[in-house]
Formats: C-alpha cells, sequence, structure tokens
C-alpha cells in the first residue's frame, strides 16, 4: 500500500444541463480525484488552495475519506476558485459562464511532509508550474507521477506544460487534446509521440467511447458503460483520473498489467460520477455498487474466442 | 455447419481518400459480406444484379472463394451499378459524387433453390423492399436474419423499411442512423426502443469507436483496433457484418456468448478491410493474420481484475 498525493484544484462548481441546474457546489479536479481514489481506503492527501468561503462540511468530508488536508491552504479573506458552465444537449460540448480564479491565483503549492515520500504523485488539470513545482519538492522521486491536462494549458503555457510532461510517468489526456499536442490525428501515432515527449505511458480518454492506454508496442482499451442517460459529465475525467491513481497506489504495483486494470476500475467510477450533479453520486457510492459495475465491466467486454 | 445467403450491391466503386484515388474497382455491400464471409470456409451465395461491363475476373475471384453466384444475375447491355466517394482527412465524413444505378434501378432479387433453406441470411444495406423480397422466398424461417441498413433508407422509404425490421432477428446500424431511427440520443435507449420494433438482437456500429452489441439487459462491447492509419473505410461496415454473419453461419450457433464472438470476429476483420483500398487487403488476406490479430484484440480488451 503507497501513499497518494494530490494536486488539483478545490473549487464552487455551478453547472447546467439539460436535466437541471445547481448553484455554487462541491467541485475542482482535486475533490474529484481524492473521492475516487479514497474507494481503495488508501492514504492521501491534497495539495490545493481554497478561500474562507469553502463550508467546513466540505473540509470534513474530505477527512472523513481519510484525506489528508494539511496540505489545503484556506486563505483567509479569500475567495474559493469558482467555475460555471452550461452543457449541451449531447453533453459532449460545454460552454464556460464564468471563471473565478480567486485565491488559486496567487497558489503556492506546499507538500505536506508526509507525503514528500508518496510513492504516487497525481498532479491534476492545473497549471503546469504548479504541477512542476509539487514534482521538485519531492524528497525522492516517486515510484509514479501521473499528470493529467487540457487544451487551456496547450494553448497558454505550452513551454511550462512541455517541461513538466518531461518528468512524468502517465499522462492522461482527451482524444482532441492528444491531436493538438503532437499534430497527428491518428491516437497510435499521437500516442508514440507523446511518449517520446517523456511519459513511458500515455493514457487518452475519450469520454462515452472509452479509454486507451498506451505503452511502447503495447495498447489496451476500456470500454465507457453505456449508459441510460449522463446527468452531468462535470469531474468525469478527474474521477477516472483519481480511481487510476488510487488503484495504483493501493496495489503497489506500476506493472502494464496493473495499469489495466487501473485504467478499469478509473472507468468503472467514472461511470457513477455522471449519474447525478457534481460529486453528489460519489459522495454516498459503496463498495458493494461499485464491485457490481465491475461485473458489468466484465460483462460488457470479455469474451472467449479460443485461440492457439 | 448453416449456409449463409447474401443479399446486397455488388458494385464498381471510385474512391477518394487523403492518400490517393482508384478508377472503378470492385465494390459493394455483397462483395465485402461474401469475401469477409468466406473465411469461415462456409457455403454461401449472393443475390445481387451486375451489367455486362462486369469483368469476369470479379465473377472468378467471388467463385474461388466458394461464393455461389447463381444468383447474382448479369444483365445483357446493362450497366453495373456504380459510386464515387471522396472522405475528408478525418476519414469519419465522406461526399458522395457521384451514384449511378444503373441495372439496380430494376433488381428484382432470385433466391436460388439451393438456399431458399439458409440457416442465416445477411441482408446488407440496400432498398428495404428487396430485403424484404428476399426474407419472403425462403422456405422456411431462418434461423438468423441479419439486416444492415443506414439513413438513406430511413429518409426516403422508412415505411418499407419499418416493415423489413419487424422480421429481422440482428440489425446492424451506426450510431447516428440508431438515433434517427428512434429519437432517442442514449444508445442504450435507442437499442431497446429498436428491439421493440422487431429485432432481438442491435449491433450499434460507432466506426473507429467500435461496436455494440445488446440483447434484453445484456450489452457487449467490442473495440476498433487502434489504427496508424486509416486507409481507406469503404466497405468495413460492409465486413463487419459479413464476419459477423459468416462466423455465426459457420458455427451454426446463435447464442448471446456466440454472437459476442461474432462481434469480435466482424470487427477484426474489418480492421483489415481498412488498411488499403476497397476489396484489395480482404483479397489477401489469410487465416494466420487473422488469428494473429484475433491476439491483439484479446490483449487490447482482457482484464484480470477478480470479482466475487
Amino acid at each position: 500500500m503507497g501513499k497518494l498525493l494530490i494536486v488539483g484544484t478545490v473549487a464552487f462548481d455551478a453547472i447546467e444541463t439539460p436535466f437541471g441546474q445547481t448553484d455554487k457546489i462541491l467541485g475542482g479536479a482535486a475533490t474529484f480525484i481524492g473521492l475516487a481514489a479514497s474507494q481503495f481506503g488508501l492514504d492521501s492527501a491534497i495539495v490545493s488552495v481554497v478561500g474562507d468561503d469553502f463550508p467546513s462540511e466540505y473540509l470534513n468530508l474530505l477527512k472523513s475519506r481519510n484525506i489528508d488536508i494539511s496540505g489545503l491552504k484556506i486563505v483567509k479573506g479569500g475567495k474559493t476558485f469558482f467555475w460555471k458552465g452550461k452543457y449541451h444537449n449531447d453533453m459532449n460540448t460545454r460552454d464556460t459562464l464564468a471563471t473565478e480564479l480567486n485565491v488559486l491565483a496567487d497558489f503556492d503549492p506546499i507538500v505536506p511532509e508526509d507525503y514528500k515520500d508518496a510513492e504516487v504523485v497525481m498532479l491534476g488539470n492545473l497549471h503546469p508550474s504548479i504541477q512542476l513545482s509539487v514534482i521538485n519538492q519531492m524528497k525522492k522521486r516517486p515510484k509514479l507521477i501521473i499528470l493529467d491536462t487540457m487544451n487551456f494549458w496547450m494553448d497558454n503555457t505550452l513551454e511550462e506544460l512541455t517541461e513538466v510532461i518531461q518528468h512524468i510517468d502517465v499522462i492522461t489526456i482527451n482524444d482532441e487534446e492528444a491531436r493538438q499536442l503532437t499534430g497527428e490525428y491518428s491516437l497510435v501515432k499521437a500516442a508514440a509521440e507523446i511518449q517520446k515527449m517523456g511519459p513511458k505511458y500515455v493514457v487518452i480518454k475519450k469520454g462515452e467511447h472509452g479509454a486507451l492506454l498506451f505503452h511502447k508496442d503495447k495498447v489496451f482499451f476500456a470500454p465507457a458503460l453505456p449508459l441510460e442517460e449522463v446527468f452531468d459529465p462535470t469531474g468525469a475525467g478527474d474521477t477516472f483520473a483519481g480511481g487510476f491513481a488510487g488503484y495504483l497506489a493501493a496495489t503497489d504495483n506500476i506493472s502494464f498489467n496493473n495499469l489495466k486494470n487501473a485504467v478499469i476500475h478509473g472507468s468503472n467510477l467514472a461511470s457513477f460520477c455522471v449519474e447525478r450533479f457534481g460529486t453528489e453520486r460519489m459522495q454516498d457510492l459503496d463498495r458493494k455498487q461499485i464491485e457490481k459495475r465491475l461485473h458489468q465491466f466484465k460483462a460488457l467486454t470479455q469474451f472467449d474466442i479460443e485461440l492457439r
């Protein structure tokens, strides 16, 4: 069992979907990652920042999941990062209606002493300089550094992003972003190009079309579970990353075979996340529901053609 | 081992992709279906029509694959159906540059006597009245009737299409067409609606994103093999259908488990089809290459999470 260090946003989200809308609710990449990873019963810590408008009930929720929040800075008089977005009917595209960086604008991450030897580091979607700063604070090279990012950082901070990518083991990125980062339309070629940039493993997230894991000449695919309804996609990618990182930290095994399992666990947890607004579904999820759905994943993908 | 009856177009195609272009080459749904199904070493027959401009070398190719072409009418003085299309850079969209129905305009299908008791009938993409006429000529109800169709028939002959759908067991259709046919965006809901229309099994083809098989509350997913390059997608859907139908006829087993295997075999063959123009790759494909790629499909999808 390894320790998992998480860096990412802790935020307020306001979400509008065809099914309804929310006021400010709990959100942020680190929040979704932490809640997903906590399903594996491990020791984890979040490095992030909020304002003093952040409710203590949310802090208590994180603590109740055995998440160390000593690295979650609360800025007195500051306001928490806020994102407001609206999803279109197909749920695959969204408009950002508001982004208020607030305390995130001056965020200087401080890794808690206890987590400077964490075996697994999950760098959630955030400014690449912050991601790099966390890596530089580690006492020894973690066994596995996983980075999630998005097109915004490619558009605005490509140099910093390219630098941090050199220092990581796994990148999780969506299909369009993989194409943007490499100029290759074929995901096979894009994944090969990205491996040349640093990471040994490339996970390409395709939303409702599943996720691909690439490593040298190996490739593994996990479908997304076909759902009757996607209620709110917010946090699904972070939940995938949290399940992936959490499973690897909990099992302390970074073989390709175990990374395959991690992709399945990540996809499994993400399939719950989208069933309700924000973190709602992740808060009341239990082990039994998770196991039941893993059986569905097996039924969905496993076949028995005999081969020599 | 069952017999497989195939109805569909036998045609000339002229194809333009970012990689090059062809003159008139061998094409047509029944051609691709027949070539794919022949990999399973079964008895099959094609019901279709061509003009006397159709080269005897193409006829010989079909015969060499143990495909009975006594139901392939050659119209004296007639011209073979011709389609010309151009694919865009992403290979997912194409423009039809020319469609010359020619002898297809008056096609009246005649099922050979020997195949009126075929166990499996594969109705390739074609006018639904022709598909229905073939069903009506069968001496006894086949064990399995599979239908492939496309949005063109929904736009222009919805009533006839709806009627033939009532008489079939399996429909293969792409994701957008499933949505168009049912008005449901969720593929899970669309598949449930289509099952109410007649077919017990619904296969939704998602191109590079794989294929889903639905039956009651069961669902199975086969990914498309991630390829470095898709050279020419023409015929990939037909090849999938041919592999699916051919495997089921050859194994004479229509359990859900065997339909899963059939979806994998169909996806496997389709992954070859797109590697070269038209039927080129399907012509020189051998058993060894097919088996090798089935191993890749296993590696791509099989995982070993132990569950209670």
